[in-house]
């Protein structure tokens, strides 16, 4: 679905340097260059990741291309930005592995057809020391120390390695190499992109704007990040990322909603009064935003999958507690038999009748053969509305 | 002459780093690498370099090599040590004619037999940008604002480019290129140096020794430099390096002897004894201080015909400062004409005399032939010892 320009620059946008420039830019028609790139350390997205893409794909459908940089080079740095490890390098196998790992994933929300995939390898391989002083010359300690992390670590008296300082000239070259129109970022990436917007401007190419979204904040609430196992994965299977989405606090529903769906502007206005009014209950919200999610993750029929694999397990939950517990026979037991001897019916006749009548449920699911034969494992047994029996091996 | 090692590594040394480890290698017996490296965009040489070169030399004289680094990379940074502006590249053709200059003037201190000279291009032409981030890597900012440039510019609000922060694990690096035992340096080289000595030790090297000498003050007692004009430049010719040897303030006389002479500790001792006590003419001091440096410079010869000169000229410095002055006519005059017509003799007869008794000297060279023909130009003509007489074209 084609947006209108200024809802695709506002909705989940952080800032845009320079949004006047940029609007310009996409109204003159000419496809422009978008610039993402990624670290291949890192192959795993999760939905944090997803509002800039999305952007990406919003933009796509007017026209535009993705450039998607496969960063080989700046991999073996580790982007210093908010933190402090070193990296050891990654094999050009590595590389591959985790590019296609990565590609699986990002396709899932960026147009493939409008996407040209390319490496740092290609002007970074054979990269002379000329050119490293070439860069290296153009840019002052003092500008790379405006860079927050650089500045903390240095001033907290953390190590940054001279090879550190060079990480947002890199990242920055890939801008010009690429020739790149626009780059997207979170707003962790604005010092680097900005360094990219300036040594574009310093070789004489038009300098790039740049478009940075929030931080989605995961599950917990704290910031999204594999480390805290706060995140949604974009390659979890739809049934456990509807589950995922349903865990979040009700505070953060909005957020969400506003970063990684398409609910218009107005609608989200209305769910935001029904639930300060208390007139929506915040689950059904929220099945509304895993619903959309997944649609666009995985595909509508798998979210209506989750959505009902979701209800069953939810109203498993809301089972009785102390059910009592019933041993079922290693050979396994017949369904008339079982609600006999368990106490369940008082006869054969009864219990044949419950099951033909359609009134007893193995797992939520309704048995009305009574020849069916129950397993020996941890299942639960139901008849009518109230009455239950765990059976155990 | 060969020196006793002890005395080699103290006199006119500020500081061995580490002397006694040094002093074992040097007793070893194996030819040690010594290196100097030198900056092919200053290709002048002065005599506050002679300072260790001659260092240089004395331990050629045991045996060692000194290996020659032409810096034509680290060039196109320019040392930062002490100073802040930006360098320009020069072309191959700039460095080939710099080194060429520099090495006329080095070779007369160092052995040639014994130099072995290299190009930072061997190494650096090919180095990657994995030998980049290999090289900047291994050290921190933090180590590299311990150099007080470095430090004092940056808390100046001075620029330092991030290229600039390179020089000195370049210049370290050269130590590894070349498996550098011991290198010289000013005292200004001490923080460059030991990182070649650290970044030798992480590579597994055997990390080289360091031998820094003092900084010769320059003519007017500030430090020797080109930009302030007082400097001693190695290709001086000899009677004007005598003259300039000869201005230079007696609180400095006995710095100087100790820094670019060979005059033995105890000589030294009872030199500044005698100054002390006012025995002694500091000129004469000064007289014997130009010998020495221009006998190696140059060549006791060219000292000696250096000396001869300034007696002359000093001897001029002493003419009276109020002489008549006379107009030679434009085609010459001879010499017994001018004597009567100048009044200087009361007749021709008396005039011949004069110039046949040895009595006439025309800028102090003796006239004896009464045909000379004094050319109109700027000269002073004597008869005997107390009459004198400025000739003006």
């Amino acid at each position: 679905m084609m947006q209108d320009l200024e809802w695709i620059l506002t909705r989940g946008v952080a800032e845009v340097i320079v949004k006047e420039e940029l609007l310009e830019r996409l109204r003159g028609g000419a496809p422009l260059r978008l610039k993402q790139g990624f670290d291949p350390s890192k192959p795993d997205l999760h939905l944090g990741h997803a509002v800039g893409l999305r952007k990406l794909r919003q933009l796509q459908e007017l026209g535009h291309k993705v450039v998607l940089i496969v960063g080989d080079w700046t991999a073996q740095i580790g982007d210093p930005s908010g933190r402090d490890e070193s990296r050891t390098m990654l094999t050009p196998e590595e590389v591959n592995v985790n590019a296609e790992t990565y590609m699986q994933q990002f396709f899932k929300i960026v147009d493939r057809q409008r996407t040209e995939v390319r490496r740092q390898s290609e002007w970074y391989g054979g990269f002379t020391l000329s050119d490293v002083f070439n860069l290296t010359s153009r840019f002052t300690l003092a500008q790379m120390m405006a860079h927050e992390t650089f500045r903390k670590r240095y001033e907290g008296g953390q190590p940054i390695t001279v090879m550190e300082l060079m990480y947002p000239m890199l990242q920055a070259y890939d801008s010009v190499a690429i020739h790149a129109d626009v780059e997207f970022g979170g707003m962790d990436q604005k010092f680097n992109n900005l360094v990219g917007r300036e040594l574009q401007a310093m070789v004489g190419q038009p300098p790039q704007d740049v478009l940075l979204v929030p931080l989605l904040p995961g599950l917990d609430g704290r910031k999204m990040s594999k480390s805290f196992g706060n995140t949604v994965d974009l390659n979890t299977p739809p049934e456990e990322m509807y589950g995922k989405l349903m865990s979040i606090a009700d505070s953060m529903l909005m957020e969400y909603l506003t970063l990684v769906t398409d609910v218009p502007d107005e609608e989200l206005e209305q769910i935001a009064a029904n639930l300060r009014a208390g007139t929506v209950n915040p689950r059904d919200v929220k099945m509304r935003l895993a619903r959309e999610v997944i649609g666009y993750v995985h595909s509508p029929e798998d979210a209506a999958r989750a959505e009902e694999e979701f209800i069953r397990v939810f109203r498993e939950r809301e089972l009785p507690t102390d059910m009592p517990e019933y041993a079922v026979q290693a050979e396994g037991m017949n369904i008339v038999d079982l609600l006999v001897t368990s106490g369940l019916a008082s006869s054969k006749s009864e219990a044949r009748r419950l099951v033909q009548q359609g009134g007893v449920r193995l797992d939520n699911e309704t048995i009305d053969d009574i020849g069916f034969v129950v397993e020996p494992k941890d299942t639960v047994l139901q008849v009518g509305k109230r009455r239950f029996l765990r059976l155990k091996p």
